[in-house]
């Protein structure tokens, strides 16, 4: 076998202990703001037929998905997003009860070119309220963006841009730009944070839109003013408690499928971009042949979030899962060693027995501090007739030997 | 767009919140038991090269494996179990500090025949370690067992079988079987378990075994005993606290790739039959190409033993993860009603606001009745102009209005 291909896909990523430590601090308290908003979990499965996720976002996106024919020879494709699955688990479970507040945290594949804070398998977390107009429904969902952002992921700089499909298209009108052209101009124009107005110009020039035009559209930009729905929406967002809202006309959101409020919060400093997208779809789950209900969601691209977590160093003190090494001696001792350990596991106490007796305890040590493993719990001969224990502290360098009945507390004080 | 493609694949399952409920409780508690024995999680790909998949786990396999070319041409596949993840993620980290104990627990795909209790896409909950020859690491992946049969799961009637493959080597060397004929002759002596003697007996023969070596092959099985290896293994176990041990020498195993112990466990009742399954490979790592290391492990099929826990109606009391709906009145007060909704949030008491406050309260109760929601509060004209909130307990129809300033308080009485 060629070793070359003894590796992760390009794209891909392998996630280590320490990774997963963080991950898994990231997504309970994504988890637990989910809910405290009353939503309520559901996963679907990864693949999809490609009639369900072809001809809902869009031919760029297509490009990228994961299509192909299952041993059974059915059009299968891995899924792309959460939102379009959503709609899916909608149209076959007509008997839910609306409003359906439903989150998600799934992988998600793209075929995207490789680049950083961009992978081809991604996390996403979706939060959605499928069955309400109401813009309470909208606030909530900026509640919660605003509450992970600030209180679970602790970014010290964001905001969170704000905009509506009825306000851009207002905007269309009032430049007077013939409405099959809408969807280039709104793309162009969305690129406003990532590029100058000149390159916009440009672009615009690019796609047949001449130089009056393109000074309408900045204008009717300039001038533009959220509408009554809007109002509404960041009144009730505000009375939630959200802050860094910002009024944001260029704002378009790439996904077809809105229809009503969009949003997308993005880190200012580092400046990274945006790390979670989303708004008000409508009219995406009668499309897809489904029951005709509004929706309104966000996705926190959690992998993102990770990379500014780990960038800016922001959590310092994610705690290790295993608190103990239990050293073994020979062979015969090694019950000895097993007992230790069953009674520090017995009192909640994570540890490892070193499995492999015949290596010396200096062996055993250095694995341990390897492993940054707090404590090591030595039981030698010595211990084992006077049924003690010796505990050494890694971090402080403290060594007591405690008798084997005590452990657990003497242990505790060490924690 | 035709109708009947708007549906979960064949073979694959969406999860509701219910559902969604007893599954997270389940991992959550498979998580801690493995983080108890010091394994430490990490995740890989959904997708690997074919080079990395093929070849593994012999023919039959690899015709249930969802292989494609990705977009960009490349022969890729969705991983068929978490063992060969972790065997090609070790030969990538080299500098990984051994033993390493680690878990993951991610779905894994196969394009089985569906039917009761086989899935295509599935959860695996994997628990292996690598880098240690020494039979504490097969007993600890036992008392892992144990610990998530009896004390996560609380399966009441359950067995541990256990045997080793050099036990069944020579059993078939003292059956004189040719070597040749091994694999075949163990695969239909795996089958003991489900078929009785006879059918096995015939399967022998279609195999080419004769009458003879079939009376050998039973006889050597009937006569079979632990070798030394197997008994340290079951002595260090048995000191862990594992009970329901049996050693069952026609216990083969399907994969190929296991070397010394391997073990399986089945319910006995209802009879549902291998739930997890796993043992000893000590070539595999090396065959794919990284360091020659041992490695012992198991696999906790979660999909199955779900389906157990709930035909045995095994867990009655998993709580509900939204204690409260907030009603609106109207939309004036609904301003009230977040800020009810708010102070409940604050006070660690997930709740859901009625986002549709055109609707009447009799509607909005039967919402919060469908979703199993315990608590209603209330926030009528009254409630506002005297600051207080009603709250009524679905549950036990008691009904209560309280000073708002009690309302965290007199809530969690409910809870």
């Amino acid at each position: 076998m060629a070793k070359q291909n003894i590796q992760t896909l390009k794209g891909f990523r392998d996630f280590s202990p320490k990774t997963m430590r963080f991950r898994n601090e990231a997504i309970k308290r994504v988890r637990e703001i989910f809910e405290k908003y009353g939503f309520e979990e559901i996963q679907t499965p990864a693949l999809e037929y490609q009639e369900v996720l072809l001809g809902k976002y869009g031919e760029e996106a297509e490009k990228l998905m994961y299509l192909f024919d299952d041993p059974g020879g059915r059009g299968v494709g891995l899924r792309y997003d959460l939102t379009v699955p959503l709609a899916r688990y909608i149209a076959q479970n007509q008997d839910t009860p609306m409003p359906f507040k439903r989150y998600q945290i799934q992988p998600v594949w793209r075929a995207d070119k490789p680049q950083r804070g961009r992978y081809r398998e991604f996390l996403q977390c979706d939060v959605d309220t499928v069955g309400s107009f109401s813009p309470i429904a909208d606030a909530e969902i900026l509640a919660i963006i605003w509450d992970v952002v600030q209180n679970a992921f602790n970014f010290p700089d964001f905001e969170i841009k704000i905009n509506s499909r009825p306000v851009l298209f207002s905007s269309m009108e009032k430049a007077k730009i013939p409405q099959k052209k809408w969807p280039s101009v709104i793309q162009s124009i969305d690129k406003l944070d990532k590029k100058s107005r000149g390159e916009v110009e440009e672009e615009l020039h690019t796609r047949g839109i001449n130089g009056d035009q393109i000074a309408n559209v900045f204008s009717a930009i300039d001038k533009a003013k959220p509408d009554n729905y809007l109002r509404q929406v960041v009144k009730f967002a505000q009375n939630m408690g959200v802050t860094n809202l910002v009024f944001t006309p260029a704002l378009a959101r790439g996904l077809d499928y809105y229809t009503g409020t969009i949003f997308e919060t993005v880190v200012t400093k580092p400046k990274i971009g945006s790390i979670i997208g989303g708004g008000r779809y409508d009219k995406l789950l009668g499309d897809l042949g489904g029951p005709d209900l509004p929706a309104v969601g966000t996705t926190i691209g959690l992998d993102r979030c990770m990379d500014v977590i780990q960038e800016l160093n922001l959590w310092k003190d994610i705690p290790p899962a295993i608190m103990g090494l239990v050293t073994t001696f020979d062979k015969k001792l090694s019950y000895a060693s097993i007992n230790v350990s069953n009674i520090l596991r017995s009192g909640g106490i994570n540890n490892i027995i070193f499995p492999d007796f015949e290596k010396n305890l200096k062996k055993q040590f250095k694995y341990a501090d390897k492993l940054n493993i707090p404590l090591v719990f030595i039981i030698g001969p010595e211990e084992f007739e006077s049924e003690q224990v010796t505990i050494k502290n890694l971090k402080t360098g403290i060594q007591e030997t405690v008798l084997q009945k005590e452990l657990v507390d003497k242990a505790r004080l060490h924690i």
